[in-house]
């Protein structure tokens, strides 16, 4: 089976040098390679938890499409779509809530970072923090599993995220696999990212207000970022240090390594810095100016670069409708000609026999804080069933007195009662199969 | 308009008399109403909270659709479908999730009730709590919002649940309305529902054991359950408190005043406690036994009963589409098409100049817990943003800073930079109306 990668792409802001060289250019090449399947998402529902800006949102996500097509992304050999046009993601997603612990969002990082800050400030720890903010791991683990990638290609920061994501679906396939592992847990790839400089010299970031644009403004943008690369005041025919600013780096990232040390070298014996920057422009062009063109021609035509996502979520969605259809049915949500098999008297009967392994006792709680538990056939059909208890201890204690008194006496301890709809010396064998099984 | 009420039908357990007379009955009344449009959908997300039994949900979803139906609800008359027929819940329950404040949920009653019988038995105050149960609000909110339903019957327990949907669409209508009320706010109509007792005389409940089954088991269930009504040992002749046990009540419920006047009076006088418990068997049964039949040729039938489902999930998919159509322009997941005019530099400023209120400041937090600002024009543009800042404190400094020094310094504070895309003089007018217009 091929490996397949999966890629988030963020859906705010323009995309800048940084985002070209550190992110869209790996990612881009690493989708030729052979043996790979490459799924490429604009995580536009995740974009919501930030933005507040429709406009922004609504033109970011044209932009960056456009931007990653203009660099080289092949739609066809690739799965190449906007998460809001793959409606089986949200099901999915509430699927793996509905088994995700919440002591296990309480821990993830930048919901903890939110709450330190929140009470370092004495505020209310959740001040600020929307649903959203706390969800999103298990948003993520879902376009991680609709597509059951093998590898996602991480930042340090999202690997508790992707922890999370096996977490989740580990949790999922014990729950409802019946020993399948119907999701996949993937493996998160921690690459040695390039990360190019900003103008200041830091990250080139967003955040920091400090990128060069990769396309926006055309040639002019990317003069006018360069030039505004802070050097010192030596002038022209003064050796340089080349390593006192960003310029070198940025013009390695686009040049040869032979190329880049001729350029260290001139540096340190003269070049003036406005005829470096003006060379910086040239090798950046060099890579940039033919993609420039597409991305103009791309953003002149919005609904063809739509058209192509569209595309996209179609041959997605075909995967995710499949693994879907798997998941609905693993967990219950049956089409109703099935249901009328099972609901035959016969049938439970028949599931118990086939399987030779015991029932299991489940412990749980109700919404209202009550403890229960179920004794339940390898095949998932209740047997019977204790509560509501006040405490898990006199659940624990129930469960014991029914193993104790086991065919000493008929009858059952308070509270317990057996899933009328099945043959009594049905659960009887259950019951038997359970006690034989239990070891404390 | 009609007025619309909604209401959701839990998808666990087989229906009982007490769900008939308390429930489905008193619902499928009302949709008769003229004036009326009726939602009813089988709750079957929500289902998946409680119940990790995949057999257990799969054929409760037919026997209670089953149960509706053979009780009366007009499928032509009404929106009748299951939740997970309606993909638009769950992108409409995301939308809601990224507005929805943690703290709302921190507080509902059901996630308190988890939390303070953790804290009660020296546990971590999350254990076995699931995200399912800490988000059900917000799927609640999504069912209701989704129709713009104006009225929702609930039980006392359920009224703060509503009062987070208001507050949730409140929200939303206040971030993405621009002034329109997208999502309506729905009203609570708590109504004296009638609690049926069960065998022991508490309410007839799954959770108490103590429930008759309505349908299954056909009529010998019924008189099984009948018989199963704890009396006095008081003798046939002697007279009877009409009073001590539920047989009255439960009578009452299926017969007219006189006739419960008559049989309260044959009690008093020494009607034996069998031949009452089979004249309440002949009572119910007047009234249930031509439904059953038509329950029984609906089971025998499921995929009938899936039929009128997907029916009714089609008609409600028509209305749930109009408005996710309208909601996914307003957050900003607009078609491509559209953001092409917009991303024409002239757009932003016909919009601005279109409106004479002047920006809004707005303060967010980024996920990574840093502190930001924004100046909106009541269009919607971005025209300034600040941050990161470490503190709220130090983003409001920053904040009096700009209003402070503007028009005497061409100079942005540190960390503020204008939204690049607009031209200067936009945002220098539009900081000049935020000037003007800020009091303090």
């Amino acid at each position: 089976m091929q490996q397949r990668i999966l890629t988030g792409i963020t859906t705010t802001g323009i995309p800048h040098l940084g985002n070209y060289v550190g992110a869209i250019r790996p990612a881009i090449a690493a989708s030729s390679a052979s043996g790979v399947e490459s799924f490429f998402f604009l995580a536009d529902y995740h974009g919501l938890i930030k933005c507040d800006d429709p406009v922004r949102l609504s033109r970011s996500r044209v932009e960056i499409a456009a931007a990653w097509l203009a660099s080289g992304l092949d739609p066809e050999r690739t799965y190449f779509y906007r998460q809001s046009d793959v409606p089986e993601t949200l099901e999915l997603y509430w699927l793996l809530t509905c088994v995700t612990a919440k002591g296990l969002m309480n821990r993830a990082h930048a919901y903890k970072a939110a709450t330190d800050s929140n009470e370092a400030e004495g505020e209310d720890i959740d001040a600020g923090v929307t649903m959203g903010l706390f969800c999103y791991p298990i948003l993520m683990a879902a376009d991680i599993l609709l597509f059951n990638a093998h590898k996602v290609p991480v930042g340090r920061d999202q690997l508790q995220h992707l922890e999370m994501t096996r977490d989740i679906a580990q949790r999922f396939n014990q729950l409802f696999g019946n020993g399948k592992e119907l999701l996949t847990l993937p493996e998160a790839v921690v690459g040695e990212q390039a990360v190019l400089p900003g103008l200041d010299g830091r990250k080139m970031s967003k955040s920091y207000g400090n990128t060069i644009p990769l396309f926006a403004g055309g040639r002019d943008g990317l003069s006018a970022g360069v030039m505004k690369i802070v050097t010192d005041s030596k002038l022209p025919g003064e050796p340089k240090d080349p390593d006192a600013n960003p310029i070198l780096t940025l013009y390695s990232a686009f040049a040869g390594a032979d190329e880049s040390a001729a350029f260290r070298a001139e540096l340190a014996s003269g070049l003036g810095w406005g005829e470096a920057k003006s060379r910086l422009v040239q090798c950046i062009e060099r890579e940039l100016a033919p993609m420039r063109e597409r991305y103009e021609s791309l953003m002149a035509a919005p609904a063809k670069v739509e058209e192509i996502l569209l595309a996209g979520a179609d041959k997605a969605r075909a995967l995710a409708r499949a693994l879907l259809e798997e998941l609905r049915d693993a967990v219950g949500l049956r089409g109703f000609s099935s249901i009328g098999a099972a609901a035959h008297p016969a049938a439970p009967k028949a599931v118990a026999a086939a399987s030779s392994k015991p029932p299991t006792m489940r412990q749980y709680r109700e919404s209202d804080g009550s403890f229960h538990f179920k004794l339940v056939s390898s095949g998932g059909t209740v047997l019977l069933h204790g509560g509501p208890f006040e405490s898990g201890a006199e659940a624990g204690r129930t469960i014991r007195a029914l193993r104790e008194t086991h065919g000493q006496s008929d009858e059952l301890p308070m509270h317990v009662r057996i899933n009328a709809e099945l043959a009594g010396d049905e659960v009887e064998a259950g019951l038997q199969a359970w006690v034989d099984s239990s070891g404390d």
